[in-house]
């Protein structure tokens, strides 16, 4: 595994990061902010762990590639949420997230489950 | 999932941070520190996953009984690393870790691989 | 600087990380959460930033003292704003992090300004 | 304070925390580890750190311009460490740490200290 075969991935996680970040601090100024919660929970979720997965490819670790299944996951889960809703911020979130998600099942392995 | 249940699991995940950063710390003071060089690699990976494990739980994640899957696996693999050593931080690490992997295992949900 | 000295500040950094991501997760569930989006945005920050602190404590990093002063103050904003609401969890967050605050005063570093 | 007058920023920060992090992984390959070991130290502190800095500019955080003194303090720490090494990761790490504490310093505000 080395970095320069991760730029595209890497660039798609610190993408989703920020779409994330954005989202959850204009979601906390929506009119209606008790609709935004779950959106709110989830891009908090979803920014912490591709940012998390970014830094782990950074630094080759061992887990990386497996770290991307979970990464996935969190993205689909917060793609799903916020394409719910029309603000522009939650739809540019959605986009973000369902691109980081496809480029983290591109390159993810297994892991162990007993 | 209600945090109270998980008081003794969050406390096993802080004990294995604390015993990672210190571990990492302390190789790097050794006289041989190039024998040591996947224990520190290790000891970070375990110490920014376990702290992000206990983070998902404290706020009651959706993903956070699928991320202790990957929390286990990590455990696993820095108390094999740590347990190789006779260093004293080392093998208050690898028990560290080894202890968390299990209060892991006994929490984790799978993750939906395909 | 020693980690066995830090026994107690580490002790208070942690429980505000928990108070706060206990709070926002409440914050949430909340009848009226736009009342609460100041309080939830907050609380993220001082989670994130006492973790950071935490850590390094705990790997005994040359910064560590010097970030106790950025701990301190985000501790107090938290504090400031989650004592305004009558919410258990609220009151408990402030509590935390008011502690938290007076913890990170009594060892923290000044850092050059220019 | 708006996202989108930070972009530039932003980007040195992760420019900063790749640097760091690949620095990182290197030196822990290099033949004499022991002489990186305060390389390997502050690079962790620094990628910590600045990454946090792009996330909390990236959520227009009241505390992010205050952070922004902490984060430039890191890279010159880091910056003058590195500057010491002779291997391409560490010269390359120097120059991104410099330009980010350069960056950082035109945005930063002052902490109150007492």
């Amino acid at each position: 595994m080395e970095n320069h075969n991760h730029t595209a991935l890497i660039s798609k996680l610190l993408t989703c990061v920020a779409a994330c970040e954005n989202c959850a601090t204009e979601c906390l100024k929506e009119e209606d902010v008790k609709m935004m919660a779950g959106c709110i929970a989830l891009d908090r979720d979803c920014a912490d762990i591709c940012s998390q997965a970014a830094r782990l490819l950074q630094r080759n670790s061992v887990i990386a590639h497996q770290y991307l299944l979970l990464c996935e996951e969190i993205c689909r889960l917060c793609a799903a949420e916020c394409s719910k809703h029309q603000h522009q911020h939650c739809q540019d979130c959605a986009k973000a997230c369902m691109e980081c998600a496809e480029a983290c099942h591109a390159h993810h392995e297994p892991i162990t489950q007993d």
